[in-house]
């Protein structure tokens, strides 16, 4: 019989941990248990959540309440209580939960049947290595910045800028919504021609992720439009959308373009210690369940940084074995080509590296930082020391001394 | 030019925050200004986020960090830089801030031009009670209780035995979603026919709440079915889909049933002190402008509790003089009738009273536990001590001498 299991970061006393954990695993299945009629018993048994398995950190104290001390609680729930949606899922397992307390859900184990249910990255690392035409290293990814209030001939220059740099990838800044300046169809449609010249010139393939904005109830029609005008990719706000808005994104075989999850305003329920989902679940492995082929998520090195455990463990739940493709993580914020031998070392060449600052703010322009950024990658591809590989290249040596 | 105002709760060294929040303003706006050609100032004006007031509360430390104190910045956003709808307004407020740190969303004011695109309650609290014919007290609600793997005529025998109590409304337990024992649909029509003989025997209506659940893209023919199949209201997980989706389900005239926002998840954002978003502004005028005919909450009483001010304020912002409808404030959680007074002294008489195990662990059954809720509420709106109205009612009497 098909189970989901989660497991709880709670704080209390120690030896407190089983009883609450029972009370946990009762109220979000049958509600009762002891109390019931034999007979009922048998009756409600393939409902009835259970525990699997409590941890106690003893050496782990509160730190405001030392007298309580961390534990994990693992509870299994049965697949036959709930629709096979992550609506259901998560009011199931953090529905009520949620308000109760300090109680952090920390991870979710979806059997195969369940998984069965989750399209997961419908091109995923492989599709989109196919798409660009390149296998062998991480790839490079900037920013549109400073285009609200900017209109299409600016954009279509910032992007021509961008995409002479050598970058594989430009997404659209997330807070450029529908607006008369720059509408959607006709970024696409613009962004499709200047990428066109640029291959032209160049023989250098780059996507262009637009933000897909709005009504929840139009995401898909615009998307559909978006894949007609030959868009690239879409950027998607999932969170503050939901996840199953993202899932069924991903399912439509009428749309069929890359999903690229950008984690705005995430930080919401997964920013606490205490509360909250865990970073490497929500932006790791339910965005990939959910379909996102991209993953973008604070790196553990720019000014909004992850703690680096749990940006390596989301990382893993990104790209680890699983019934679904991976997911290309997305490293991002406050990243120069000074961080790239950390961020390869991190998350290996199955990775993104994506700047905006440090590709815009570059001396020699957005060209010159794209070029900087490909020129660290192969250095570090190629086992040279980056200083080294400044004297052979003016863009990253401009770089590295700015940035360090 | 419509604006939007954003307040938030920040933590830093005293003096460091209008830096702080200048560079909010601009980050999630127009990215940059000093460094900006004038003639691009000029452009660009209407578009820039402006710090509208920093305020220090010196005598309030950070509980870990001494040397921080607590301060709210309230920062101006142009509407025209966002599409009119909640996933665009949030990704702009709180998108990438949301991961920056600690910073929580206290309050969002939109003008009138902005709360025009936002349909608030479709029935609010005066359609409710005309639904009811019920205007001068509290209403009384009850939950569905222990009800997963259970087959409708179990469910059939719960909602007779509430409604005989004299409970105006039910809902479904949160946690029941689409399932071969107790589909959607039938529990429609069998709570109908349930309801309807209720009505003959006794001359009392009671509303029936049904859980919406399933794909996002399919909830809104669920509803209007379950409209055709003449249900009473529908129960909502909005924030395990998201505000939006809340929000197209109250706008669509097909529908044009109450809508009942449960609270299931979203304590994730709202229970941290220092991240998130506050409870009053997410349960209260969030769930209010997208169209929530009754916000669930947590009350300040139970084992789940809200803390007392947020609780309150919630209530206002629920309930407070706005372009919108009125939406019902329902504090939940650990409801006996013993509370009564001190809900009704903090959320006056245009509130709910909503009680699962305080109407189902009654001695006298759900049926004498609805009733004594009601005798409670005409105690206190007759200005009758509840022990001396337990003089009179029996079912009362039981109650207050079981949970105080």
């Amino acid at each position: 019989m098909s189970r989901l299991t989660a497991t709880y970061q709670l704080f209390g006393q120690a030896g407190s941990f089983g009883k609450k954990a029972e009370g946990i695993a009762l109220g979000l299945t049958v509600g009762s248990w002891t109390d019931l009629p034999l007979l009922e018993q048998e009756q409600l048994k393939q409902h009835k959540g259970t525990v699997v398995s409590v941890t106690e950190f003893a050496d782990i104290s509160h730190p405001l309440k030392s007298e309580q001390i961390r534990a994990e609680v693992k509870i299994s729930y049965p697949s036959v209580n709930f629709s096979p949606d992550l609506p259901a899922i998560l009011t199931t397992v953090f529905g009520k939960l949620s308000l109760d307390g300090e109680v952090k859900l920390l991870d979710l184990e979806f059997d195969d049947e369940l998984l069965s249910h989750f399209p997961g990255p419908r091109f995923g690392i492989e599709g989109i290595r196919d798409k660009l035409g390149v296998i062998d290293r991480p790839l490079v990814m900037s920013i549109f910045k400073g285009v609200i209030g900017r209109d299409l001939d600016y954009l279509a220059d910032q992007l021509r800028q961008q995409a002479l740099g050598g970058v594989d990838l430009v997404k659209d800044d997330e807070i450029l919504f529908e607006n008369p300046l720059t509408p959607f169809e006709s970024r696409i449609t613009t962004g499709k021609e200047v990428l066109r010249q640029v291959y032209e010139e160049t023989g250098h393939r780059t996507l262009y992720a637009a933000n897909l904005s709005g009504r929840t109830s139009e995401l898909r029609d615009k998307a559909r439009k978006a894949r007609e005008l030959g868009a690239d990719a879409l950027l998607f706000n999932v969170h503050a959308y939901g996840f199953d808005v993202l899932q069924e994104l991903a399912e439509d075989d009428s749309i069929a373009l890359p999903l690229m999850a950008h984690p705005a305003f995430s930080g919401a329920f997964t920013s606490s210690p205490f509360y909250g989902v865990a970073t490497p679940l929500a932006l790791g492995k339910l965005t990939r369940y959910a379909g996102a082929d991209f993953s973008l998520f604070p790196s553990p090195y720019g000014s909004v940084a992850l703690e680096k455990s749990a940006a390596l463990t989301l990382g893993e739940e990104l790209t680890k074995a699983s019934g679904v493709k991976r997911t290309f993580p997305v490293p991002s914020a406050g990243i120069h080509p000074g961080l790239v031998p950390l961020l390869i070392n991190d998350y290996g060449t199955e990775s993104i590296i994506n700047a905006g600052g440090g590709v815009h703010g570059h001396p020699a322009g957005a060209a010159g930082g794209g070029l900087a950024f490909r020129q660290a990658v192969d250095a570090v591809l190629n086992g040279i020391d980056l200083a080294e590989a400044g004297e052979q290249h003016a863009e990253l040596k401009t770089a590295l001394e700015l940035w360090g």
